[in-house]
């Protein structure tokens, strides 16, 4: 077992005595104790919440050991001294460490070490009363054996009840906020916010529905900031009608007609469109009409809804109780998402219903806005950091999209999302459009939908998979250079769904902003990593908010590595670097011959594989996609004929690759169509992480007493695998300049293509092999036309180009 | 999708109006209201209660459509009666089914009788206005698409918020308790029962620790019933240690000196030992000492807290802050379990810490007591009840142990629990002992553990595995006779790991007890099933209760059917039936023929198997079991030499097995060793029910307002599959008579032997063949000593009896 915490803050003692205080660990019967022992005693008792006489509590000091021999009450009553020995071992079963199994009596310092828990300073082997005060301050920024601090553990005990009601501002502990609000007194309202849109075209502005968690104590003038998540799946979805409208995917790739297009030919130009005036407000009211009971949440805004901060949720355009209709990605959901912010900065109007015009302001705002969530929700953090919006401080923004088109395409393909085939932009639409759960409301608006999803599907053109005027709608590429807001990233690096590319160029696109930006790299896939034991998520992020929302001086920027990856090879290992896939990255470069990868020069071979798979094979794989996946990147004798496996020598030492690798192939179709697919695999039997994490316990972990409850959860070793896929790439090859150009493509004629793989940091041990598999069709995200199709490569004009860490 | 509810209670029209009065829904306003129309609407008012005002309420009508064109607000502007045909269309939507999905407006009635929902009756297409309030009233005890009554999915959303803290009273609805407790308001207090034992032999009589939570309302006077759950798991598990102690699996079978046993020379008595007097009383309080932020709970006991019941757990002897030393199962065990009960009924003392022997009486309990949890948990539960202590009214034990020897052992040998190979006695022991968790405590008790631990491991014995002393000490069996409680048992028929025959020998073993038994099997493996969509267990609990603890007369014992079995063959079905596996059931008795299983005449053939595989192949085996269980079932070639599998014809017609089958062999060894192992299997290609269930929704189902959720789930369907094992059996050879007395084996003669399959409820659709292999080595429940065993079966002196229903 191993802790990785990266914000623990480093705090000078006069400000640890000050915090101390201000949570009540140290008061007038115990600041100026002189007897350490006596001052140990004092801090247990104040953390033994369940013990309300002395009788119990010396019960309970009884429960724990001190040294080999003395249980906690024992050497309480015969020691003149805290040894710094009997303080950790002490430490270790309140951060619910057991002996024999993660440490021992005879060397706690050891175990904390090797643990990676932090030691206070001490001078001698008993802690000094200053020490022990610090000791103490440490040990409750400390992380448990569950992930959590002993500190935030202590409030799931109900440490901080005695707070509720009583202080009209937020309480800070090394750098982070304290769950000192009741959060079963929050105050729940819903307010209809004025969208200077009409999506719906009904003449009238768009309203949108906000759903706000707030602390009561913002009724007695406290200005809260704002974590705001726009998630349109979270007033319901429509399974049954969008997987309907899912499209097949066993259909041929089709063959395109040349042409000469430049980009400007397919540029979005927004429409010149004439917006309905603003409703005429007919009235004032600090109170709204409407309340909900159980908002859909995500349980990190949970933690910090007992923490001084407000909550809003919006589903926007096209979801329940909304207004206008769902767009998939385009401009107009992104005025919709900042819609929400600039109510909350003053800039736009709400009302308490959608037909009297009563306005109802965001008073309790302090102006100051987050927007946290994944994937979709995510990706709406990133639209909006895009417009610059004022009030937007940071975003969050957990496997985001970051252009729609790297979401659903690419090269020139249609390229499903991991374990969606058939998903599309128009599916997505109708899942998220929850104005159908309402029949009243989506009776009136069902033609005008059903001409919404046509638009979408002539728009997303599966027939060519080329990037056009829809898609260029839907790249917030284009505006990165907008962001002013702070940009937190969090991505998995197996995550296949939302692929690696779309974090990358967001990394990569805002350096020149002159904005902070930081990353999160782990190895799950489609994940959120807000409940992991080996890592300090939730306190990075109160440590970041508390800096960005508050604006606390608590060096949030500082402390926190630009980049933190998990490392792929062992468990509850994170890693702090300064960059991610840098462009500057070293590189190796391979030269491909029969079967192998090297360093040497290149020799001169036609190597060829066949698409076409018998009837039964395809249709078993077009079932089973796992199967295929495996028999693809075995080397046993089912698909040895339907693609090429190229293997580097087994490695002498560990290699790290950074960033993006290239392929760079000479290659011929035999027919006037063609797509090639690529995987960049690790060779080498060995544990690997599940990409999927652990359950280790059920409810375990609350933001604070009696309150709401997640799962705490961890990456752990799955079975022995002989291989793993690192990375993935695709192109249909007539795409070989770009993705809206349509180039000639001669059956049997030899071309030259460049694709970029995902990028990744992938580390391969020693004795490992790194392979290449050269293949078509990708039965979990292309078409499968199963045709006769031969590819051949001229190996010397190939190559694989690996950028390398260091 | 199919609703089906047993817990809805039958109820006169006067009642009806009583109850809408007592939860408001009838009021002085409108309970002499002649318009239906208007009475309709202030129902329907009372139902949006996140509309505060009469604007944000039309808003909300406008959601909903009464008819094919007219929303609800023009409806109800417009109309001057209530249509049946509206009224059902809004209902529809209120229960959160979808137009389109799983109905049309055109035809509600329709939808409500396929998806078997209530319809109140109804003279003419509409409503009169008594007609109304009793179809208002049904709806209100009718499920919803998530699986809640919709008046339990009001209670989600705070209709009873304004009884909080009036009401010094359960309220009823339907026969059932409604949440009108605060949950957030609950007293969380521990005390100290002291138990008459001495477990760990200190001379003082152990005190076991007990989490009481109880309504605010105790306070004022209120005397409530207690769900009690005695879990030898809720204060923390030894998971490493535990593991450590895992038994090797992978041994021989050993040949066992044959012996003349009788019953007698192995009948456990208790030993007569010397009680140390109990503690002097030294005071008496009301009030704990102690309390506790978060029990580790059951979700069930969870939705009673804000019913108005009282929830106590307890972990026993040798657990976390109680004293003593764990058992498995034994006499002591019984009694730490019922210590708590008649502390509970006023015929123990507790205390209010472990020194100053302070007395603390139950004095808010009202003496009726309902035991509750699964596995272990219901085991205790179980076994409280074959002591018949006062007070306890009824167990409900879900997925029990009966016999620990049914749960251990089988047929003279060492059976794992499905999924755990090498688990014991001893092994649950060391897991469930967590006073190891409190080092301190630990310390003192250390040796004497260590000794207790090498008891119990000589005690189970896995060199026989024969019935002895130590498992008759363990067989609740022998008590049955003694229970008085009423019986409610919760079973999956695919249960391997608690086998269904412990469920059937308690069910048939208190037949003549006098008491009312009640039985739901379900199609899942080791589950709770509180939680799903198609069935009302919650209700049928809450109807329970009501009447076994506050003494309702609301027909409980008769509207719940006797037996509730899920369908095998189709989701979302449950039937009601008067009995299970009765021993009086017609049979079939097949004969055994190379491959056949047929109704004719019997044939004489030797069929031979040998257990012996190549080394690769077991290695395998034994770390891929499902892969075993895979390749033991189908035709394929692997195992043919291995095992002996007889077909039926296909069946003419379904056929249903209900309860034991026999499998009467006529068999030699090779050997003077010799174990048998049976699975009855179902072959036919088909969807069939995953016996986990799926995930619909996440912390979608809350007991109340603002208070702990629980995750929708359903058995749905998995992948086309061409066989599902029906049942199992066991057999040491050695042991022909019974499980104790050990008989002579002579190699290569043949005997007759006579097994019972684990009971079951099975339907095998017409066309699929009924199949019964014969094998050794079973890879996830016997020892595995890959020996060179060859066994012969003799066609004609052996058969298959299978019990059949109807």
């Amino acid at each position: 077992m191993k802790n990785n915490q990266f914000a623990i803050r480093p705090t000078e003692y006069k400000d640890q005595l000050v915090e101390l205080e201000t949570i009540g660990f140290l008061d007038k019967d115990n600041e100026s104790e002189t007897d350490p022992i006596k001052l140990w005693k004092s801090f247990l008792s104040k953390s033994f919440l369940e013990a309300k006489t002395s009788s119990a509590f010396e019960e309970k000091l009884k429960t724990y050991m001190a040294t080999e021999s003395l249980n906690l009450n024992e050497y309480l009553d015969s020691a003149t001294n805290v040894s710094v020995s009997a303080f950790y071992n002490v430490a270790l079963q309140l951060l619910k460490f057991n002996p024999d199994v993660d440490f021992n009596f005879s060397d706690p310092l050891g175990a904390m070490k090797k643990i990676q828990l932090m030691i206070a300073d001490h001078n001698t082997d008993f802690f000094s009363v200053d020490e022990l005060k610090s000791a103490w301050y440490w040990l409750l920024a400390t992380h448990n054996k569950n992930g959590q601090t002993f500190i935030d553990f202590l409030a799931t005990k109900g440490f901080f009840i005695r707070f509720y009601g009583k202080v009209n501002h937020p309480l800070l502990f090394n750098g982070k906020t304290l769950p000192v609000f009741d959060p079963h007194q929050l105050i729940r309202e819903v307010v209809y916010v004025e969208s200077p849109q009409d999506t719906d075209h009904d003449g009238k502005r768009d309203l949108l529905k906000a759903e706000i968690l707030r602390p009561q104590a913002t009724e007695n003038g406290l200005k809260v900031p704002v974590l705001y998540t726009a998630s349109p799946y979270n007033q319901g979805t429509n399974d049954e009608t969008g997987e309907k409208l899912t499209h097949n995917v066993n259909v041929t790739l089709q063959h395109k007609e040349p042409n000469n297009l430049q980009y400007n030919d397919i540029e979005y130009h927004a429409p010149e469109t004439k917006l309905p005036h603003s409703r005429v407000v007919n009235g004032q009211t600090k109170r709204a009409e409407e309340d909900f009971s159980r908002e859909s949440s995500y349980t990190m805004n949970d933690y910090f809804l007992a923490r001084g901060f407000a909550v809003v949720y919006m589903a926007g355009i096209g979801t329940k109780d909304s207004e206008g209709l769902r767009t998939t990605g385009d401009p107009d959901e992104t005025t919709s998402t900042i819609s929400i912010i600039k109510w909350l900065t003053g800039e736009l109007p709400a009302f308490t219903n959608r037909i009297d015009n009563i306005e109802i302001k965001a008073w309790w705002s302090n102006k100051r806005i987050a927007m946290t969530g994944r994937s979709y929700l995510g990706t709406l953090a990133t639209a909006a950091a895009t417009t610059g919006v004022y009030g937007l401080k940071t975003i969050i923004s957990e496997a985001a999209i970051s252009s729609w088109y790297d979401y659903y395409r690419d090269g020139g393909l249609v390229i499903a999302p991991g374990g969606f085939p058939g998903e599309d932009a128009d599916v997505l639409a109708e899942e998220t459009f929850s104005r159908r759960l309402q029949p009243g409301d989506f009776h009136n608006v069902k033609d005008t939908w059903n001409k919404q999803i046509e638009k979408i599907n002539q728009g997303q053109d599966r027939t060519t998979g080329n990037y056009n005027t829809f898609w260029d709608a839907r790249n917030y590429h284009k505006d990165f250079k907008n962001i002013t807001a702070d940009v937190f990233m969090v991505h998995g690096l197996n995550d296949w769904n939302v692929k690696p590319r779309n974090v990358e160029r967001l990394w990569n696109g805002i350096k020149h902003n002159g904005v902070t930006q930081k990353l999160i790299l782990h190895q799950g896939q489609h994940i959120y990593i807000n409940a992991f034991r080996s890592i300090d998520y939730n306190d990075i992020i109160n440590l970041w908010l508390t800096h960005e929302l508050l604006g606390v001086d608590n060096q949030a920027k500082e402390i926190i590595p630009n980049v933190i990856i998990q490392d792929n090879t062992e468990t509850e290992t994170w890693n702090a670097y300064q960059d991610w896939a840098n462009n500057d990255n070293e590189q190796i470069k391979y030269s491909l011959s029969s079967d192998k990868l090297n360093t040497g020069q290149p020799v001169k071979q036609e190597l060829s594989f066949n698409d076409q798979l018998d009837k039964k094979s395809f249709d078993f794989y077009a079932k089973h996609n796992d199967t295929w996946e495996n028999e693809l990147l075995s080397s046993n004798e089912k698909l040895l004929k339907n693609r090429l496996l190229f293997k580097s020598a087994p490695l002498d030492d560990d290699l790290t690759i950074d960033g993006k690798t290239l392929v760079n192939l000479k290659v011929s179709s035999s027919q006037n169509i063609g797509l090639l697919s690529f995987q960049l695999v690790d060779y080498g039997l060995a544990k690997r992480l599940t990409v999927s994490p652990t359950l280790l316990s059920k409810n375990s972990l609350a933001g604070t007493f009696d309150w709401r409850e997640d799962d705490l959860r961890e990456f752990t070793y799955g079975k022995e695998t002989p291989f793993k896929m690192i990375s993935k790439g695709h192109l249909n090859l007539q795409n070989r300049e770009n993705n809206y150009k349509v180039d000639e493509l001669k059956p049997d004629v030899f071309y030259n293509v460049g694709v970029e793989l995902q990028p990744t940091f992938y580390k391969l041990l020693k004795g490992h092999q790194l392979g290449l598999i050269v293949y078509a069709t990708d039965f979990e995200m292309t078409v499968r036309g199963n045709q006769d199709i031969k590819y051949t490569v001229q190996t010397e004009d190939s190559s694989l180009i690996v950028p390398i860490h260091k």
